[in-house]
């Protein structure tokens, strides 16, 4: 198996059927694609939604990208080779309705090189987590059973480990340890290891990069038509505000990629399209808002 | 002079009257005042007002904090002492109309001292800086013409060193080097020598906070009442994004304080009400929204 070309075919692939999965239940908009080139090698292929019938912003990019081992790099990543090559995918999608919930998700694989060319490290990091506003038990329920469902088929060991990776992973530390959602599962620097070979981390990244749209759109039907007030609306644009916090001031990949020349379009469509950042908002005591906050300063075993 | 109670008590004067000022001009709302302490030693009042018929959204908070000088604090600031004191006023108001620019203001004392009490070390810091949506060339040159005639009251030297300084300050080096807004002065680690005493400083911190209402509200005036489309409006809010990326990425009191456990919701009263990240937003070619990006990207001399 050409595992780099294997991968790279696997990511494109998968950005093809997450994007029909999406617009299929959007029903209205379709995604823009903007192809980009990087000057020190490489590019991407990011594909945006806007102003959908059910999704307010989103964007599933994918990018292949290669390059010298900068200073900066050795630095931050704690890597040593010559060239590094790396090949992902990452989508964020906004749903317009307070009750759909905002998810993200992430597949890549990074190689390093040695100064012949040798490939002297590899590695997958990866994950798919869940941002509601509103917090349906049974929508959860579905949401980690399907993750579960699909690690346990790889080793049953790996679901309560990336559970807690992703629960540990998307804090907002600044905020009392709050969770930026409910979570789901992350892992990165998973290397080939006696039965755990480069088939065996391709095939998990594969099972759940497959299992995003069944994992989700169930959770899209189920709530896109239900009817919201202005003040729900405006809770989901607070909560929006938390996630913003999240991705610039402590997700590695964001601030990584904008410290080191990333195409800054296609890094920060993440963020979403409209937000409200009121002081010391606080919602009422016993309400929804509360529950959902309550939840997210203790994550809960969902399976 | 007691140095140390002569700035406290600049400070909480110094928020009395802006808050006083601005409250005249808005007309309708007022500042509510949240008071806070600090477990580590200290503590503050934040100012906010919200939902005015001219300011949407804005703070005015001052502090008074001192502690243990801690491992963070000697990575991340460089200094060397026992004790810390800090205080000083921060302020940034948020106007609803598209046409009355956003402000920021902070002036502030820090104080080192080793195991015995003894102060090693003083330093002075601060600035005002304007950010506009729109343009005003009259606006900009009475904003930077009033910093610049009280920077030449204390010396001549300043004016042209704090403008260069708070235009390399605040830049969102991630949007090609676009700044934040148009600029104003910014100053740190002013210590006293020779003839620029202690004396000196506070005087000039001092004139510089009692000149940001004749350098603010003559702006406001001319431009509250100015009609603006909702297109206007939603500039205003792509602009606010760009200001909440300088604010979460790059600015080093905001990640500081955050990562120090300063009170966040006093930290973040920065962040402008409601916002809006669009991907690739592209004002068009000749516009007054392409025109002030022009601005931001290659800052003037308007004196």
């Amino acid at each position: 198996m050409d595992i780099k070309q294997t991968w790279v075919n696997f990511i494109h692939e998968l950005q093809d059927s997450i994007c029909a999965g999406l617009e299929r239940q959007d029903g209205m908009a379709q995604f823009v694609e903007d192809r980009w080139e990087r000057d020190e090698g490489g590019g991407g292929k990011t594909r945006v939604i806007a102003h959908g019938k059910v999704f307010e912003k989103g964007g599933v990019n994918t990018s292949v990208v290669f390059g010298q081992v900068t200073e900066t790099m050795r630095d931050q990543l704690k890597i040593d080779g010559h060239q590094w090559f790396a090949c992902g995918l990452s989508l964020v999608i906004h749903p317009y309705n307070p009750f759909v919930p905002t998810i993200h998700a992430n597949y890549r694989m990074f190689e390093l090189y040695d100064q012949y060319g040798a490939t002297v490290d590899r590695w997958w990091g990866g994950g798919t987590d869940l941002t509601p506003y509103y917090l349906f038990d049974e929508d959860a329920i579905h949401f980690h059973g399907t993750l579960k469902t699909v690690c346990d088929r790889s080793d049953p060991e790996l679901y309560p480990i990336y559970k807690k990776t992703c629960d540990d992973y998307f804090t907002n530390t600044h905020r009392n340890g709050e969770r930026r959602g409910i979570g789901g599962i992350f892992f990165d620097h998973q290397r080939a290891e006696g039965v755990r070979d480069a088939a065996f981390w391709i095939k998990l990244a594969r099972d759940c990069g497959d299992s995003f749209l069944p994992g989700y759109l169930p959770i899209v039907e189920r709530r896109k038509s239900k009817n919201f007030t202005p003040a729900q609306k405006y809770w989901q644009e607070i909560r929006r505000g938390r996630y913003v916090e999240f991705n610039l001031l402590h997700d590695r990949g964001t601030i990584f990629g904008l410290k080191t020349n990333g195409r800054t379009e296609s890094i920060l469509m993440s963020l979403p399209p409209t937000v409200r950042f009121d002081y010391a908002f606080q919602p009422e005591a016993g309400s929804d808002e509360e529950r959902l906050i309550e939840i997210c300063r203790n994550p809960k075993k969902w399976i």
